[in-house]
């Protein structure tokens, strides 16, 4: 390599300089420098994202004494954590262990393996199974998140093994998180923050360039790219930055890129500011993307609502866990309802392509019992909205869904045969669980929803170690100051979570990081 | 931002110079600014890779009277593409057209989504369907590879749509690609010369970074990382970068980062150059990584065997395409033998883990007249290497693999009577094509080999557009003077893409980058 004199130096400095000023959006993946900015603000610890990893990250790191500011793009706190069910699969929980359910790392680790494809940093899922119980014991103890004292059964997990919260819904843990957090005042929480890029010290991330007073724009193709709003700030972190921006969900162009299938007409049920932004900043640094392709579909969503909506949790605990589902061209069922998600989206919709619009929407459906069995939130909510029906008679809930009434009848039959028996010879849905009980068909009102399947969650993102630190897709090594935890990390659930794993993951991960940095 | 002194600027330029001077390798991303350098040496279209999609790209640069350099790593040319079977997926070829077979786009694309699930870029494989017939003409007319004149089937494929080169091997195109190239004045092929890094005018790729000189270190862990041997230099390219640098079947940690299960004991048929590096840094320059974590493995390599082997081509032609495979512990067929390669794969890992070293290999077998609608070459290759072995019954064929007799002689009877009905009842295999004939019992010899899953292709890699255009992950338009083509790219194929068809991908991609750079 030839050498450079002073005035080439200066010359290059200054295209650096006046790219910088400009402040547009370069295709390659420079980096900013720490040298090259003044910071505004410094703390110990800066943490993208408010949601449950953010939130978790933040307690720890404030118990430790250090100064912590989280930074959230939109107007409200949380992200996608609340507008979660607030589930939250914990091995060996008291809950667990009063009903006498053993579990074992060998069948968590088993379970997670068969609906992710194989594809799962086991490592990390150990990580999960460790501490999981820790996390939940702190937020139960400590932040006073309130739960329902029951263990319950959730979507490919062999056993019972979740956590349900009181309110059924994840602001059941952000709102006293966040309240706690607002009482240090050690922390800040600046919304309306969209956060840029690092700013790196050689190898080291060592702050953040960030826009306060920043709009989200829902009606911009892509607010990562065309939204210039905000005043520009540069905030140091001296331990370091912990990424928990959560998923790509709501990336029409990226999510698309990876998964061309989703480009049209399959809605999300993530908030819109679920944009990559965040991912691709940390590419930039060096990341490595593992999984992007992934991306979960939630199969219990309800075609006639606009996104999460109000019968999605019926369908899934109340339905799916005790009742069954039908495709109403038929009368039958078609699939294994306690399968995992992928399993479960590919059947609906194989079986919603009988329709003429691909419309043949499963019919989810349950007894009285089932509906006593689960958080009561769960269906009246929906009964309300009127996405979940009501009927006094099996035959009036075939006539609604244009279901032929006799198979309907003997699949009802057949399936309380097969819970009896504790074996369904059908699609092996696992029968053994004590309050597994099918319909009672001489107990009314019987419930019932549609289902189809919604963008629900990035599988994909970067990796992290066991620690919680960035790995470079270079160097093989963590990257010095940057930590990740939660939706926008890839690879430990592989292919596909199980229900009710993405808060292990979220709060186990950021509880790591919190006390890594 | 606050504004910087020329103090500032200087410090910061002085940073920038010493850890370029330092040449080690960074986590993060930064880019090489072609002010920072002196050039070496300067060419119109630098291509990295010597394979079949660096070649094509070549001859297209060399016939509109542009200056190529053509950039490999290893001692010798060709990387993977030498030992490539040599046979190639060309829709509407004059072999097709001449047999009656009559191709569509419509039928195309639905045979590749099927393996791919669903996860191709369809709009170019579009654009291999329109243009594959163009590069199969031109390599026949101009370069002068010699072809066996009859359409051929491939796994994957509903009709025959694949040609054949004579020689039975990917040597057969790159000897007379690379003669050509070698005879005209205005390009060079450098090898043992590494790529390491794109050098940046702005946001445009105008030259790399190399080493000459470079011997290629297999015995280590990442040759990328730890190789530090060569001779720097700089090489200018004025039209742009043709990035043909392969896939990273061999570069056993990224690899196993993406597909955890790949880490320990399954073989690679890559040559040991194919390395990640190059895709990572076209991710420095923004490059779009799609579908990483999709690999592909070959259903067809021999256990008893290292690397692709003798034996491969007979499984996949002679006896998957014509015969039959055979589970040895039962006697019986377990798939259908012209399915997908994961969905082949999938099946042989379910056969092989019957055994107590999960070595229950799958028996391969066909008769003397599927040998002789193939290349002589796919099985006398391995008759004389002994993977592929030959017997006068199929009693004694049985016995050799320790398979029960009674019950084979069933499934050799049974799979005869589909083949006479067009029908295969238990597995789908298609058998309506005019040479599909079973075994025929009565015509000794019967052939037969063993075979296992071994890593073959990267699915995955940077996103390009129908001009072969890198495209930025970040602007979600083309980086300006990067074209890439051939395995390297991802998106394409999906998750798997079917028999035959790397070889159009690369000839057609590669045609266009050299078209448009």
């Amino acid at each position: 390599m030839e050498k450079m004199s002073r005035r080439d130096l200066l010359k290059m400095s200054m295209v650096g300089a006046s790219a910088l000023a400009l402040g547009s959006i370069n295709s390659n993946a420079d980096t900013i420098k720490s040298n090259e900015v003044k910071f505004d603000e410094e703390y110990d610890v800066v943490i993208i994202g408010t949601g449950f990893a953010g939130s978790m990250a933040a307690l720890q790191a404030l118990k430790r004494g250090l100064k912590v500011a989280l930074i959230e793009k939109m107007g409200r706190a949380g992200g996608n954590s609340v507008i979660n069910v607030g589930n939250m699969a914990v091995p060996n929980n008291a809950f667990q262990k009063a009903e006498g359910i053993k579990d074992s790392k060998e069948l968590f680790i088993a379970d997670c393996l068969k609906d992710g494809v194989n594809l799962n940093h086991v490592d990390l899922l150990s990580v999960i199974y460790d501490r999981a119980n820790e996390a939940f014991e702190y937020l139960k103890s400590t932040v006073g998140v309130e739960f329902v004292p029951k263990c319950i059964s959730a979507s490919g997990h062999s056993i019972k093994r979740a956590v349900q919260v009181k309110v059924a819904s994840g602001s059941g843990y952000i709102q006293p998180m966040h309240k706690m957090i607002e009482a240090n005042p050690n922390a800040i929480i600046k919304k309306r923050t969209k956060f840029d890029e690092f700013v790196m010290e050689g190898d080291r991330v060592v702050g953040i360039k960030c826009r306060e007073n920043y709009k989200f724009d829902s009606s911009l193709a892509s607010d990562d790219l065309e939204n210039t709003g905000g005043d520009v700030k540069y905030i140091k972190a001296k331990n370091g930055v912990i990424l928990a921006a959560g998923g790509f969900s709501s990336d029409k162009w990226f999510r698309a890129q990876q998964v061309p299938y989703l480009k049209t007409n399959i809605e999300t049920v993530s908030q819109p500011g679920a944009t990559a932004g965040a991912l691709l900043a940390a590419m930039d640094v060096g990341a490595n993307p593992l999984l992007l392709s992934w991306i979960q579909l939630n199969p219990y969503t309800n075609p006639t609502e606009k996104g999460f909506g109000t019968s999605a949790v019926f369908t899934n605990h109340c339905s799916n866990d005790y009742g069954l589902s039908i495709n109403p061209k038929t009368g039958k069922r078609f699939m294994n309802e306690h399968a995992g998600r992928k399993i479960k989206c590919d059947a609906i919709f194989k079986v919603m392509a009988e329709g003429a619009n691909n419309d043949n929407y499963p019919v989810n459906i349950c007894d009285q019992a089932a509906v006593d069995l689960n958080n009561p939130l769960y269906t009246s909510k929906g009964v309300e909205s009127g996405s979940i029906k009501k009927f006094n008679t099996l035959e009036e809930l075939a006539k609604a869904y244009n279901i032929p009434v006799e198979p309907f009848l003997k699949t009802v039959s057949d399936f309380n045969g097969y819970v009896k028996a504790e074996k369904d010879p059908e699609f092996g849905k696992p029968l053994k669980q004590a309050d597994v009980h099918g319909i009672d068909v001489s107990k009314p009102p019987f419930y019932a929803s549609l289902s189809t399947p919604k963008i629900l969650y990035c599988m994909g993102g970067i990796q992290i170690n066991e620690k919680a630190q960035v790995i470079s897709r270079k160097t093989q090594k963590p990257i010095a100051g940057l930590y990740a935890a939660g939706e926008v990390t890839g690879g430990i659930q592989g292919g596909g979570r199980l229900g009710t794993m993405s808060m292990s993951d979220c709060m186990v991960f950021g509880m790591i990081a919190g006390e890594n940095i």
